[in-house]
């Protein structure tokens, strides 16, 4: 079970945008444009895609994890350690 | 012109394969997988951005600003200028 | 109350540890060293203060979020709240 | 020879405001105040000590990188690979 399903409509619109900024990534580089533009553009996908992880984060957090911690113990202690490192790899 | 002229093709073999994974992001958001899992693959899409942006930084710094260091005093103080704004845009 | 309480004599020796290398910073400015060893010190301090907030963190919501969350509902969501807006405020 | 020898002062000037923080987390950490009060002290100390070393790297950039480049071909390419080292150190 996925703590996002409300949002899945949005996170999708997002998802697609993002691949078609991909492509357009793909484009830039076939026509030769200028370092900085694309870089500036892979910059924008990378925050972007931060924005879809952040809100699927908040949702896990005040969703499974709650329930985990709920639960039992060990169940929340470790529902606070995989949140914490999918965290941290993610804000990497 | 553009610094990467040389692995113009490897790049775009990384954009390619970095556009299939966004699609794979959608379809795993599609089947309600589960948050971490997304959480995991959001990250790995961005670090792998950031390797892409990484290779035309490097071939940016070494090409087109020094050249415009060489070149004449203004233009390679803003060349180095736009290098710095647009490493801590990217690095954010 | 704190979560911390347990490891406080190894935070406290890790913060002097730290004040003596921002003195050493400021003593190899003061005799004009090479500025990018004094930019990996400081690179040095960021990521020991990032290991002792990492630590803090970890206890914290292991201690102070679990107590708040299994207490009420309410108290639970703003827990979750704090927690994700200091680490993303630490993470920067 | 370092870059950053006119602004010495300023920068002397912060990092013993830096080490005063430093000590004001002890002080936090040895009267158990709120976890998430003394997160948020850390990650100021770590936004300060960011400024300083961006403010040092842009002289650098500015002054050590751009004579080295300008004296010999190989001098430079080695300045460039020193500052994006130093600068992804720094910004991790």
């Amino acid at each position: 079970m996925s703590s996002y399903t409300e949002n899945k409509d949005d996170l999708l619109k997002r998802l697609r945008r993002i691949e078609g900024q991909v492509r357009g990534i793909q484009r830039m580089i076939e026509e030769d444009q200028y370092c900085v533009d694309v870089l500036v553009q892979i910059a924008a996908v990378r925050a972007a895609l931060y924005k879809v992880g952040f809100n699927i984060l908040q949702n896990h957090a005040h969703g499974c994890v709650m329930k985990a911690i709920r639960a039992e113990e060990e169940a929340g202690d470790q529902a606070i350690d995989e949140l914490l490192d999918v965290i941290f790899r993610f804000t990497k």
